[in-house]
């Protein structure tokens, strides 16, 4: 089975939840994206953690068919960030930002990893994200995630990014910070002109658009009765989005949006437990189920 | 052919675009839910003017198939509304009210109405909406629309109109501010339980949200490079909505789901051009045409 390599943050959360705190859970983007992504194919995580970082947490990743043969141990702490939703959770604040051994994180890639066919690039500064390009030899198919901060203060870095991958995901809010557009065709448009043959904008609880050759792809979020805890809902959706292309390695448009349907599958269960409870508890047969739920959803 | 009657408001609206003003143009809920629904089914339109209400705008209404027997002509000027646009068009403030005719408007369906079978009860007071629904023989099919004013002062009285009407239209702002729920799958359950049995929860550029019996159908709205005038795409939506199911006189869900895909090709329109400009240059190719690109724009 073709790997998918995923770059980023592993970290613990405080999570503040309509009135509940849950203290220093499993967060970071990687790890988010891995979990998501091991659904369809073995994941190659390469990230940075503390001494702190309990066994528990790597037999976890390891058990969904994580290699954290790049999970790199370093002399400190694990990234720590915590925060607190609104009671809608549709927005939240940051209380705290412990970078800790994520601060001097440089990305090194093993030797084994360097031929990765699907690279996800989860957020991190995008000079660290050039720099994994840089040790990889010849992807099939790369994917960037990015975030805000990095569009403040790394644009020129983020558009030399641009040029060398396939996938670019942004949310709507910084696909038009970044192309200072607030329509998001023309933002698109700009987007793909930087170099991205595909230009995926997610829109939260309002789904996510795809944007490939002269199409585009809308698919809405699954309404849910209930949700719980947003975090990491978007590298979710990317690490599955990217862990189902690496499996049917197949990159017609159909199976593009097919990949986007798995990420917002997957998106779904995330948000529906803290942490990556929920994640880590829908089966195969859950993911099929609610991927034929998309279906109901959305045909006409 | 089955005929759509329409009561709503009738107006002229002064806006503020990007820098450009348009004069008293026409306006108001039932000019465009009638022109829309009028792309499938002779309309029969309820509402109020004044004498100032130009024969241009009653000829180009009676030319698109709508009756205006049941156009009151009051003394007085016809009501008129000035709005200004945020430049990226995702808001607007009120400049001017002047209610005019409508402030003593008391719709008096005519008898040759009586009998409608579908009837849209646009967005005006809902104690007028009620008193509509009381002259009216037995209609196959009611769709209520409503805004945030009625929500504030006439909560009891859209609580009532809720258990008379097939379908309740709301944006996604007012639903939970009718039913205090921020969740929008628990929102719906919660207006469904006062009675309508199909709850439409518009979301503008992010699409529209049906709930039906234990279903619900999600479309997008389809991403536009370039949109002029948000005004009246929600009263767009649901006159196209209902005037094609006047039209296919058929409540099966499939056919539902159609009808808010026609509904938002409609909008689509609107949008597009300055008051209903565009929204009477397409024409029947122009309709079919976008409803495909529906098709492509949500398959996978």
């Amino acid at each position: 089975m073709r790997p998918t390599l995923i770059v980023g943050s592993v970290a613990f959360d405080t999570l503040h939840l309509g009135g509940q705190c849950h203290p220093k859970v499993l967060g970071g983007s990687a790890t988010y994206a891995s979990i998501a992504a091991a659904h369809f194919s073995p994941v190659q995580l390469v990230g940075v953690v503390g001494h702190d970082f309990p066994d528990a947490a790597t037999q976890l990743l390891r058990s969904r068919g994580v290699d954290l043969t790049g999970l790199e141990i370093a002399s400190g702490e694990t990234f720590h960030w915590e925060g607190r939703y609104s009671d809608d959770l549709s927005s939240r604040e940051t209380l705290r930002t412990d970078l800790n051994v994520f601060a001097d994180f440089r990305p090194k890639i093993p030797n084994t990893f360097r031929s990765a066919p699907f690279v996800m690039l989860g957020n991190i500064d995008p000079n660290l994200q050039i720099e994994v390009l840089d040790q990889i030899e010849k992807p099939a198919f790369v994917l960037a995630d990015t975030m805000n901060l990095w569009i403040d203060i790394r644009h020129a870095e983020l558009t030399k990014l641009c040029s060398r991958v396939n996938m670019l995901v942004m949310n709507d809010e910084e696909a038009r910070q970044f192309t200072d557009r607030a329509n998001l065709v023309q933002a698109a448009k700009i987007l793909r002109s930087l170099g991205p043959e595909l230009v995926i904008i997610k829109k939260g609880e309002h789904g996510a658009l795809l944007f490939h050759e002269d199409q585009a792809f809308a698919l809405p979020a699954l309404p849910l009765g209930q949700v719980v805890d947003p975090t990491g809902a978007g590298d979710t959706f990317a690490g599955a989005l990217i862990g189902y292309l690496a499996r049917s390695n197949d990159l017609s448009p159909n199976n593009l949006r097919r990949a986007l349907v798995y990420g917002s599958v997957l998106a779904s269960f995330c948000v529906e437990g803290v942490s990556v409870e929920r994640l880590t508890s829908a089966n195969t047969a859950d993911v099929n189920h609610r991927f034929e739920q998309f279906r109901q959803l959305t045909s006409f």
